[in-house]
């Protein structure tokens, strides 16, 4: 039995659904995994709460309203420094909005958490698409671990398989379906829906932002395609490496050939080189695929993704549910297999 | 920089391979990992071989003979008991042949090792299948670890996604095409091959045994199946609970009406409970699927398995070699796990 402190920063819908998911699977960790996974404090962009452990039952909601002033818990003055030095060690939950230019404010909290002892898992991308080598570096002198799970493609396994599953292999090359987005759209496309319908019946169900650029230009894709080469290949590109194609205004002819050819188009994260000892390539872009190769079926807002190895073969994951609680629970799962040896 | 002990027993096709793999990435698993992995010794029916870590350099064709009596480290003196407290602690590596009803030899070699205080990576069914629970207690109390990635499904990493990816997620059930030469035949079926000529191509591209009757009748998905929910669901079934159907002698129309609803036929392994409270079932048998259920595209040799679950949603994986190099990288990936610690 061992106790885990966890603190949070950023309580937006993922945090928010963290937060739940720890309340709801509290009894389930102690019992299956001997942990007591303790929720010590969040800290929002408007001030910061500090729970003692008989405050842990209380819904997201109540940390939601604006109006914290009101509660007794609300401690404007703590600041992220003050919950890691009073707590010691843990793992520090980072759920604040990615800003994939800067790295912030992801990344000041990761280097603090680091910093003061603490593990990180994180759903925001923006850190480790900046600095990841020097965040791994980090984390490495001082025995941490970094896991961003809930930063690449939320409950789909994608970094486990690279960094776990494959562990002897050598990766040749990645092909991935990272973004709900672009994948609905191609497949209401691909039954018969022109791009401006599909996007617009996207919008309507809230899969679409109302601003769908980083999505369709592919810009989301590329952020996360680079989090995954970078934790599983050792690479360090930034976003300015990629080359990226969106789906932006594609025409229905297109897919329509494609579909007369037997094939698919698919929005692909790639990573591959030319030899085992060129330089790694990373791109975004449409590909044709089989109807037979093994990310051809992955539809809808589904994600797949497809590691080519030496000595394994290649070997696809696919699934995973991509909502807040999606990414939550690959939150959870992190800090889990920080922890936990499957015994 | 550690030193891992290697001792393996059993020394066919697997074993065999399993000791090329070694040899060849033990550069690459010192560099990537900081793990040597250093093979001790090698326990065969006819007698055993004491490596020096100077001989590591060797041909399994070498070890292969029946001739070892001419070989200079031909020590048949030495049991598996010696060499495991020779050298005192390290992982054993079990391939010798699968008894589905006794479990033995690899069970008793699975006791002693963890007795001896040795984790545990298998390529061999019996012992869980037989002995699953004991096994889990032995290994627990000692703080040992037993994998059987290789025992499974070779290099698919269908225990890693139920136990590593997804902590923290409760499973609600297990479909898993887990069999290689009934979803090769029900492949060629698809396409228009009878049974009998499905099975005789099978058997002529060395897919299948010249006596089919373990794969088609259904036993070898069965005793996969029972060791994943064992290992995952933490069950306690034997061969004895599962309810088997194989698809010998399935006629033509039954697949042809299949594809006439536009839905495919495959073997499935299955677990599933009518509530949470409720214990769980275990079945083999010919499941029909929807054209764009997540295994539909499990073509051939390819094996894939599908976790559905309360926070992630449903989970596939899907692919990996098959082959006894598979099944050699799987145990190279699971004797790394158990050491590293993905930094």
């Amino acid at each position: 039995m061992e106790k885990v402190n966890i603190v949070m920063v950023g309580f937006g819908r993922v945090g928010q659904a963290f937060f739940d998911l720890l309340q709801s699977k509290y009894d389930y960790c102690r019992r299956r995994y001997g942990l007591f996974l303790e929720p010590r404090g969040i800290v929002r962009k408007k001030g910061s709460i500090l729970l003692s452990s008989t405050q842990r039952v209380l819904s997201p909601s109540y940390f939601a309203t604006d109006d914290l002033h009101d509660l007794a818990e609300w401690i404007p003055a703590i600041t992220l420094a003050d919950l890691l030095d009073e707590f010691g060690s843990g793992v520090l939950v980072e759920c604040t909005p990615t800003d994939l230019k800067t790295g912030e404010p992801g990344l000041s909290h990761i280097k603090m958490a680091l910093e003061k002892g603490w593990h990180v898992a994180t759903a925001s991308k923006g850190a480790l698409v900046v600095q990841s080598s020097q965040l791994k570096s980090l984390a490495k002198e001082k025995n941490l671990l970094i896991k961003a799970s809930g930063a690449t493609a939320a409950a789909l396994p994608a970094l486990d398989l690279g960094l776990y599953s494959l562990a002897g292999a050598e990766i040749l090359a990645i092909e991935a379906i990272l973004n709900g987005t672009t994948n609905y759209i191609l497949t209401r496309m691909a039954e018969g829906f022109t791009y401006k319908k599909a996007l617009e019946e996207a919008q309507q169900k809230g899969i679409a932002e109302p601003d769908p650029s980083l999505d369709v230009e592919g810009w989301d894709t590329a952020a996360k395609i680079v989090l995954i080469a970078n934790q599983v290949l050792g690479t360090d590109f930034n976003l300015g490496d990629v080359q990226v194609r969106g789906i932006q205004g594609i025409s229905r002819e297109v897919i329509e050939k494609a579909r007369k050819l037997n094939k698919v188009l698919k929005l692909f994260g790639k990573c591959y080189r030319e030899g085992s000892d060129s330089p790694w390539k990373i791109e975004v872009g449409l590909a044709l695929l089989d109807d037979d190769h093994p990310l051809a079926r992955i539809n809808g807002t589904n994600k797949g993704i497809i590691f080519y190895t030496d000595t394994m073969g290649w070997v696809a994951t696919s699934g995973g549910k991509s909502d807040p609680r999606g990414a939550a629970a690959a939150m959870l799962k992190d800090i889990i297999s920080i922890y936990w040896r499957n015994t």
